[in-house]
């Protein structure tokens, strides 16, 4: 058996309700290593270009990585790959939790889904089998219920079930897929794509073993993680208030997203910062399998909403989509809104920016009262924000109109509404502000998956230490200067390239980029060397720089296929104009700047001038076989830079 | 105080007879560590474009690395940089032995050498000083006499010297620098920049100690690879016979250049084997400075010819270029010659090669006894060779046209001679069969310091586990097939392109390409450990894998700028006629395979078609200083691939 992974991927075709295994060599394995590299593998292989997400030829990747399952802190995460409805691009979205190691527990790597149910059904994998269920009496139920019942029938109270809520049953183009309730694999609306193949839930439950190459060194790096981590004070405001100790940080600094990124300061917004959360409404933190860092919340109150602690707690991202975005202090309004996205798998930042979109609507007079189903629409209106919640999930209303996403639903409500619908590549806007993080922008604008913050999350233009710690194991930097939003500095492209690899081989590895962020605990060296001691392969860095590339190439490659309109490489115009208050007033990006700056990116890709890989770029990274895909588009003078 | 270097480069001014010292910052010192990076550093900033390789513009860099002086295996070598005198490019050569640990330990990194003097002089460097000497009493001295007086003048018997010797001061455009009388930096002629400069030696002391991070973790690792390299049995034959373990194999494979590469199978050939050398005349085995190899061979005989054992012995490519190439199987010539190499600093490949080249001429009618000053120059005539070798580095008769090297000696010799003269930009071809040897005629062709095997040395073409232990630890490969010798396939190209890099790297750092030879001791992680416990820095092998593509690209930076028509890319003609005898008769390269292989090169490389880096390869290494050097040349239409 080899190290670190078990060589079987399940094959699923709905349609046929087929069920067969792929079986692939170690230099297969060493290539794709897992996540979006393994599903992309399967897209590009078995899905016709240009096909229907929701319809029976997308093909649907629940897949992990050859270091998932190893008992350490961060390595427990899995992907779900497809073709995605919000973009019509690659989809690619990962969560924690416990499903992963579960299925590799059970004998399979990845599971790839294809085809489409009549009725709905589930997935239920085990100890090397699998099977297709009938899921009838599942559809239109709540996560929680669902949970319960597929454990109940199948008699067993630890299988793990990652499944598609509501949301996802109503093709509410950013529905999510979640894993034991409070774990989420969000963006790109890979629920919705569940919901479109009549696929429920995937269930597993594994008895088996992996193997890892040295098992005694995984103890010692496991060990030596957990302390390092207890004791670095960077690590304790992550502990105690997970990503949520950033939304005091990031008001303060003026770079919270507010009213529809109208500013990047709340007023009050100490209200909702995550000390407040922690002080009034948290339960507990809670940790994904192995994980010896604490960063999940838990959240729970009877009054004014009842939250259920079934359900988790919100992040940052939710805090300030659902709460800042929409201009919102009240907390428990805030709360239950999460709560809400969580329980009907609605993608809680696609879920506050439509929301943010129709209130700036409406306060431009875009949209009244009445089209608002009665609702005050106003920024601030916390009680607005959750009843809107229901309403896309159930797609009720204008709620229907918003669970199609900003970009759709700006061209339904038209009068100029596209003016303020923020998305790039039809996906929203994460909760990070381009116009004050220096790198931000280009990370928009190139993102394959749409507007993405976690291409490359830090940038140089904010007090995260993170960019020079992180830089300084992968090239001689000197100390890190202030580089301003919307510089073009040729170190600035560099910088990105090498950091856009790096998480990009982080997200391959489905490896957690909190646990592997620079302030927490991990150096590189030491991730190389987990990744040694699990595979037992010669690992090094370098081979992962490479494997990240190799997974942003295959995304493009997948979305030059689609020819799609909305492939191109720029930001909304919210972005070109200044942060309208607060510390950061004034600040905007400047276009003529990232012109040149995405010429630039493309350039230091070796893709030509229309962002199409060079044939050797492909031969670099083993994609030569991408090679008769993606030559029609090279050397065609098309212009993808701009809006 | 730094880890693992000084912070001192030695400036050297011959015209003005000044002494500077440059101090540079931690960053700088990561970014080029050594060799040539640190050469090409003060070549392109301190060098005019198109200078005279002879007058007082050439700079001329010796050259340490970051690494250097550490006590291990391998990490004892300088390099030698300048622009060369035979190809009017850039010029690198590394050796071994004592010099460069003396170097930092009398307190410097480098030294630069600027200027010409008027008269003979030697630089003497000791413990953080530096003198101009007089040297009027040492010109026209053998090389053994040399290091006598300076040490006893100096009286210390511990000095190191780098010198010239005769065919320096005589301009041979492949005159050789020389240290401890046996380690030589061979090839591209650095002893003829010598020589124009005036500048006879370099002789070093010094009692400095150098801090290093990890002491502890570098003798553990020493101790490693000493007991790791012993109990190896592949190092038997490398530790017994050095380098000549391989005119055997080569031999018996038919790829030993014979007779001016017409064939690659010397009829009796095992009469100049490692093997028979080691039987009938090797004294001992010698190491440099740290080492567990024992790879340096000493001869030693009174008869025929008395052979000095002060000047060692021949290697692999002395006794291939000497011997199989000039037709000869007379051992005692060949050991004498390479000897008379040795004591007049001439590179042992390009003289072999030019006699080689005479003889083919001779043969065929070119040159008539007479142009041969008598000799009788038929392949096979040990005696001839030897007597040829003493003209060379007197320049004598036809000797004085040979000291040109091939290109230049065919054009003067006229009558078709250029069909025979086996260079490529300028320099000799080395002694490895490109027809055989898959990846090599990429190497050869695109070397930027002329017709170079270490560009890549090994390749998958030949029964050497090298590449494919090499290349695990760069990429998932999976069993290396056998790749035809005029394959264009992109698989070869992105293997020569990784071990480019590889071998480029460890050129900058300066190791022995033997010790770091992948069938010897080291892994690429224990290097990397080893540079880490040296520097202190978070390096890997992304970083250094960088900085080797930093070299090869700060050589085109140069060569592109002194816009030379031998900066071409192309093989010399009998490349592509087949191989006459033996077992490898009829391969030949295919010159419209290694047209595309080579457009398909520089795309790899992220140049432009006509060989231009473009700015965003420049700015990805960090050289963005470069870009108004190379921008003149991009887009020039300018087909640099062909004869």
């Amino acid at each position: 058996m080899p190290y670190g992974y078990n060589g079987k991927i399940l094959k699923v075709n709905l349609s046929t309700a087929t069920i067969g295994v792929d079986e692939h060599d170690e230099v297969w394995y060493r290539t794709y290593l897992g996540g979006a590299c393994v599903g992309a593998y399967y897209l590009l292989k078995e899905m016709p270009a240009r096909a229907d997400p929701y319809g029976p030829d997308n093909v649907l990747v629940f897949t992990t990585s050859v270091l998932v399952g190893a008992p350490m802190s961060g390595y427990n995460r899995y992907s779900v790959v497809g073709k995605s409805g919000l973009t019509g691009l690659i989809g690619d979205t990962q969560s924690s939790g416990f499903w992963g190691p579960e299925l590799k527990l059970a004998g399979f790597d990845a599971a790839v889904v294809k085809g489409r149910s009549d009725r709905p059904v589930y997935l239920w994998i085990h100890d090397g089998q699998a099977e297709i269920r009938d899921a009838s009496h599942l559809w239109g139920r709540e996560t929680k219920e669902v949970q319960e019942t597929i454990r109940a029938e199948l008699g067993d109270r630890l299988v793990r079930v990652a499944q598609t809520g509501i949301g996802g049953e109503k093709l509410v183009r950013f529905a999510n897929v979640t894993n034991d309730l409070n774990h989420f694999n969000g963006r790109t609306g890979m629920g919705a794509v569940m919901g479109a193949k009549k696929l429920k839930a995937i269930a597993v439950r594994g008895h088996g073993k992996l193997e890892f190459k040295d098992p005694s060194k995984i103890q010692e790096l496991a060990r030596y993680f957990t302390q390092t981590f207890r004791q670095n004070p960077a690590n304790r405001g992550h502990y105690d208030l997970g990503t949520s100790e950033f939304v005091g940080v990031q008001n303060a600094d003026g770079q919270l997203p507010t009213r529809n990124f109208q500013t990047g300061h709340l007023e009050d917004g100490e209200k909702i910062s995550g000390e407040t959360m922690h002080e009034t409404m948290s339960v507990k933190g809670e940790s994904c399998w192995a994980c010896a860092t604490r960063c999940k919340r838990v959240v729970s109150a009877e009054e004014p909403y009842r939250i259920d602690p079934a359900y988790g707690g919100p992040e940052y991202e939710a805090v300030s989509a659902l709460g800042s975005d929409t201009g919102t202090t009240d907390l428990a309004a805030v709360v239950k809104a999460n709560e809400l996205c969580n329980r009907y798998t609605l993608d809680c930042i696609s879920t506050g920016a439509v929301i943010a979109f129709a209130m700036e609507c409406y306060e431009r007079g875009i949209l009244t009262k009445a089209d608002a189903d009665g609702l005050d629409l106003r920024f601030g209106n916390g009680g607005a924000v959750v009843a809107m919640v229901e309403k896309i999930a159930r797609r009720e209303g204008l709620g229907d109109v918003l669970a199609e996403g900003v970009m759709r639903a700006a061209e339904q409500i038209g009068r100029g509404a596209e003016k303020y619908a923020l998305h790039w590549r039809g996906q929203e806007l994460p909760m990070h502000d381009p116009r004050v993080k220096g790198m931000l922008g280009i990370s928009y604008a190139v993102s394959p998956i749409g507007a993405d913050h976690v291409v490359v999350e830090h940038d140089t233009d904010f007090n995260f230490t993170a960019p020079q710690v992180w830089l300084d194991q992968l090239t001689p930097l000197g100390p890190l200067e202030r580089l301003e939003t919307s510089s073009i500095d040729n170190k600035k492209l560099r910088m990105f390239y090498y950091l856009q690899q790096h998480f990009s081989f982080l997200d391959t590895l489905t490896l957690c980029l909190f646990d592997f962020g620079p302030v927490r605990h991990y150096k590189m060296a030491e991730l190389v060397e987990g990744a040694q001691a699990i595979t037992g392969w010669e690992l090094s860095l370098h081979e992962l720089m490479k494997a990240g590339e190799r997974r942003v190439n295959m995304f493009r490659a997948f979305n030059l296929r689609e020819e799609s309109p909305l492939d191109r490489f720029w930001l909304p115009e919210r972005m070109f104009e200044p942060i309208q208050s607060g510390p950061r007033q004034g600040a905007r990006v400047d276009p003529d700047k990232l012109r040149v700056a995405l010429r630039k990116y493309f350039e230091i890709m070796n893709w030509d001038e229309g962002g199409v890989p060079r044939e050797m770029k492909l031969a670099e990274l083993d994609l030569d076989w991408l090679e008769p895909m993606v030559a029609p588009y090279r050397g065609v003078v098309r212009e993808v830079i701009g809006a």
